[in-house]
């Protein structure tokens, strides 16, 4: 599979090389690969780095690991590129501008996952994997609950199967991407369980009745 | 213990039989007992069930099992009978006027359990058991978390103790009440899970790393 992951933080450097690791063609998307490669000197050898629009040529995923903010500044000018492709978006709508914790810039009745979907209407988004921090993301733990909420069918089977293959033992389709808000809405229990677990590599499970 | 349970709704009901079942001394707190009585023939029987300001007097423990608006409707009038009394606050604050899904009527840079703990402002509020169906908060499943937050510690862990006595095998200290935002916003997260589960009975556990 051809992927493209957009985003050179901690979730996109992340995912470079697990989908590496799983034998995908990966090319990396940045605003401009030399400030990037001088940032990070060495972190992208044996990675095509090229700028964002590049990046999504050809592409069958695009992982959207920027952060909320720059992922709305950055995709909507991929709209063409992006039509018809899937679109993993793991990005969350937190604003610290006042400071931590972070408040949310959109919720309860609309989720940056549908602000994206809207900026690039003939992609097929995914929210998906904005509940755990990125090194989970890419190797689960034995136990927990991810989540993939899309309006195209296909395109969160697609998702589940990329996260069955990367480690995921339990993936919960909620269906439409209004389901977003919840995911996204999450944030701030995970916040506050960062603060008092004093780590990032926890999640949750989803515990269903015995059948 | 002395305990009122403040709603005679299904979460209502469900503490005060539980509460009882475990040896303590419950009484429930209704608008009106006369109309209580004749909406639900029966169901009271044996429990002392009065108006709410006489339900508090002289409780240890006093269980909000009103629905949000309610609880801001009625709790003011408490405030000088809760002096110093441990408020379990069960409620959300879920806005139905927009039809299903419900909206939060106060979120992120706020909550609830605040608004709540404002109306009553020399009561000890502990947010808990918000995010659980009514039957799970009183006979939790084998596996699951829960959560309190309140800006009393010893607050907290009273609400832990009973919590522990009910059956709940892993209760998270959530610190001071605006960890009330993270249970509170996980809300829309939940009413999704209940649609494409199709059942309320379901929990979600908090998943450490191995230490």
């Amino acid at each position: 599979m051809r992927t493209a992951v957009l985003g050179t933080g901690t979730v996109g450097r992340a995912w470079a090389a697990r989908l590496a690791e799983l034998g995908h063609e990966v090319v990396v998307g940045t605003r401009d690969p030399s400030t990037t490669l001088e940032r990070d000197a060495g972190a992208w050898d044996g990675f095509a780095l090229v700028p964002f629009a590049e990046a999504v040529v050809g592409a069958d995923l695009v992982v959207n690991a920027l952060n909320g903010r720059a992922a709305l500044d950055v995709l909507p000018a991929l709209a063409d590129a992006l039509d018809g492709v899937v679109v993993a978006d793991i990005s969350n709508p937190l604003d610290f501008s006042g400071g931590f914790p972070p408040t949310l810039f959109v919720k309860d009745t609309d989720s940056l996952g549908e602000q994206l979907q809207r900026a690039l209407p003939r992609a097929r988004l995914v929210k998906t994997l904005n509940t755990v921090t990125a090194s989970l993301q890419v190797h689960p733990p034995a136990e927990g609950t991810v989540f993939v909420a899309g309006d195209d069918a296909d395109a969160r089977a697609l998702m589940t199967r990329v996260l069955t293959e990367v480690g995921h033992s339990d993936v919960v389709d909620l269906g439409d991407l209004a389901g977003a808000r919840g995911v996204e809405m999450y944030l701030p229990l995970w916040l506050r369980l960062w603060q008092v677990l004093g780590t990032a590599e926890f999640t949750i499970k989803v515990v269903r009745p015995p059948s």
